[in-house]
């Protein structure tokens, strides 16, 4: 009796689903999301704030086309250019979708000829990743860049974009964070020092960049077993990952043996040194970690390399969010509990060869930059606001204009034509008799802070209702002088 | 001789461009642009205009992916199908890039049940179209669209789009233009009435929309020629479409003994009587044209329809742009020269079935809608640019630190440091000694009012020489006081 009862519901909600119109389940393409109003008021705030960063450093804007010849792509991201979207060959050029913002720099840089600009880029960029959205790791995700190109002397432009994480995500409040630093040439002179083979420091410098989700044994295993690294050579590495600190750091290491011996390495510590000085000169000293175990994934990078790393703090923000793995590169990156460290919000560093490799000629146009991962950010905040059950206004409407009674249509937008004119932000209800109740509670419900109500009686001497909507007080105000009224209670 | 010097020459030019690393000739894909910070200032400018106009009116913003599952634009465009980029099959969804914001809008309502919302949307859609980018026609361009979704009286909302495309095209300023007005319901009831048999409505619809910019003679032969209608037939039609004015013109149709008997044609003029009517409430009357030739192409509209078109103004703007053909549905659009307009500037109408298209019931929701074609208007503000030689600025930057002589780059950072974190934007050189006369070129090629000097001699007592760049006049200010003073000078 239970399982026919069943039987019957099923094919009673399978009938009911039956599509009339529609053939296939309605939804956007794996891995992206549609932004609704409130979504929309979260990311306007964030990007502004970001923007008033990158325009406080003399950022100037730049926009590029959201998909590129496929060739431009190309051998430019290892590994992942597996996630690059194509599109179809449907006759003429072969197209990629953007995989970030910084190979279209650097290819409208060397198309152009430019040779130095500070520019900002804050737009969607594609990866045919696996999506973990409850996490803020989408298929399309907002990146904002900001970039030094220029030929200029070492670690100032570089000291500048940590300084900007710092700004950015002071200005967005998002809890306490650590800046950790570390320079490629640095890595690859500590390979060296180890034994590494040449040939093999990207493979090995692609498994350091796992440390901060996998354990050191994991890595350890991955060098020696897939990558063939003796075991130890791999040890040596081990000691050195595992190390992190400040000034005294750096003294420590240009003072090893070891790395004494590889000028690559001393280069990289001398880097790190002239780095930590500027950083001090920017009041960062506690917000940065020079940190042996940050590698970065992409290939591009040549010098600095920084990435801004949430801490943890249980239950501050909303603590679901802030413990699950997050976006790094495109991949994911489990919660490092042991460093008290969640998630890596922003991240970048100096690429000197990505624009020659674009030049016919091979001219390099010297590159520093930073990516913010908004995507993240906006997570955590709407954890935070779902949490705090703040409705956040969603429009700007300041009046609302009513009717008391039936037929003032009419007179309605007579009075809405001439707030409009005069630039107030205005809306009524677009039915000819609205109930007054209905349009007051509309008012209420989206925060509209005035409204005014039509009345025959009132209108016959000139005059309108307005309305406080929060402390429902009614004053009279005569026609001609609406506009000004409105505008001096808006900015009391 | 003349040859082979012809030759040399060739071999030289063959040599020089011989790539070393580029084997590709660096370009954006065909028909896209990118937007270099001028153009971006300028955009941006537009933007927040348009954005200013759409919020007074009460709308919110939402976003959608930059691309769709196929199937959710099938069908939905008729002939301009073709020009849908398609994404390359990589395994998973088959997914196109959107074509415009409105199917979007349809599916993000159906999709999350909402059956009211006022909504606007900035964002690039693409179309495979022949790209002519001088004249702002691309296949990658901005739409910046309203909609008003929701079952309201009618006209109310219609009249209000009107009224906002009237509001973008005045704050924008880019010279006179007409709003054309005309009903869909009454254009297949004048089609009735003329004897064309209800299958072949659209076909000539399709014919009618091409006559801003065709004669009606070639119009007419593709009625007849083409799409087989009777010669008889096409030429009561023809008197028809050559009708354009207002509230009196449509008092004399409504008299009008073949349109009298077609309900249709009855609803659609009563339709357009009471539009007038709420436009003339509006101060639009001058503004807009009720105007029988007036199709639009998209197959979705079920009402009104809307046009917003610049008016020739011989050299006010800049004429090569202005005589131009332009963008219309993203098909290439001839100058009308006869009836003194040359670009369609913004255009939408009213589509009440599209939501139910993707509705499992088929549930409408009624929507009315304006598109704005900033990309028409972002060529005319640059040619206008162009000819003034006005340089825009392209970046916000308030101060910038300078040093006097060498060995001060410690000094600029601690000052820079400063003053980012009072929130006044500021930037140096990146060099450690840089020249004084090179600092302070930037500046006024830049277009930075203040410039900070550093000198040794100042900073011994605790001040710092602040000079205005445009006067060159310089006073000396206390470093602790320095950020109020800059503060205080921006004001004035």
């Amino acid at each position: 009796e239970e399982v026919s009862r069943l039987l019957a519901l099923k094919a009673k909600l399978g009938g009911d689903a039956a599509p009339t119109n529609q053939k296939f389940t309605l939804k956007t393409p794996k891995g992206t999301r549609d932004y609704a109003p409130q979504q929309m008021t979260l990311r306007q705030g964030v990007l502004d704030k970001i923007i008033q960063v990158f325009k406080r450093h003399g950022g100037e804007a730049i926009d590029t086309p959201v998909f590129e010849l496929k060739e431009v792509l190309t051998g430019k991201y290892g590994e992942d250019s597996k996630l690059i979207y194509d599109l179809k060959d449907q006759g003429g050029e072969i197209l990629s979708m953007r995989y970030d913002l910084t190979v279209p720099l650097a290819r409208y840089l060397a198309m152009n000829k430019i040779s130095s600009i500070k520019r900002y880029h804050i737009a969607k960029v594609y990866r045919r990743d696996n999506p973990a959205m409850t996490r803020g790791r989408y298929r399309e995700f907002y990146q904002c860049d900001f970039d030094i190109a220029g030929t200029y002397d070492p670690m100032l432009a570089d000291a500048e974009c940590v300084k900007i994480v710092a700004e950015v995500l002071d200005t967005l409040d998002i809890g306490d964070y650590v800046i950790k630093l570390n320079h490629r040439q640095l890595l690859d002179g500590m390979f060296e020092a180890c034994g590494v083979p040449a040939k093999d420091f990207r493979a090995i410098c692609s498994a350091v960049d796992k440390l901060d989700k996998s354990p050191w044994e994991e890595v350890r295993k991955e060098m020696v077993d897939e990558k063939g690294l003796d075991g130890a050579v791999a040890d040596k590495i081990g000691e050195y990952v595992r190390l992190s600190g400040g000034k005294e750091l750096v003294e420590q290491l240009l003072a090893d043996a070891k790395l004494k011996a590889v000028p690559n390495a001393v280069k990289g510590l001398e880097g790190m040194q002239l780095l930590l000085n500027y950083c001090g000169l920017f009041n960062l000293e506690s917000r940065v970690s020079f940190d042996l175990s940050l590698a970065r994934g992409l290939d591009y990078y040549t010098g600095v390399i920084y990435e801004g790393v949430l801490k943890a703090e249980p239950g501050a923000v909303g603590s679901p969010v802030k413990a699950s793995p997050v976006l790094e590169n495109g991949k994911p990156v489990a919660a490092d509990q042991g460093s008290g460290t969640v998630g890596s919000v922003a991240g970048g560093g100096r690429y000197d060869n990505l624009v020659g490799m674009f030049d016919p000629r091979g001219k390099a146009v010297p590159c520093v930059g930073v990516s913010i991962g908004v995507e993240r950010i906006f997570a955590v905040l709407e954890a935070k606001f779902a949490a705090s059950n703040v409705k956040l206004r969603t429009n700007d409407v300041e009046v609302f204009v009513a009717s008391a009674h039936k037929g003032l249509h009419e007179q309605r937008l007579r009075v809405l034509n001439q707030l409009w004119d005069a630039g107030i932000k205005a809306e009524h209800s677009y039915k000819l008799n609205p109930k007054l109740l209905a349009q007051l509670q509309h008012c209420e419900e989206h925060q509209i802070p005035l409204a005014i109500v039509l009345g025959d009686a009132e209108l016959a001497q000139g005059v309108v209702k307005l309305r406080e909507v929060s402390t429902r007080q009614e004053s009279t105000v005569p026609l001609a002088e609406l506009a000004n009224e409105i505008r001096s209670r808006l900015k009391a």
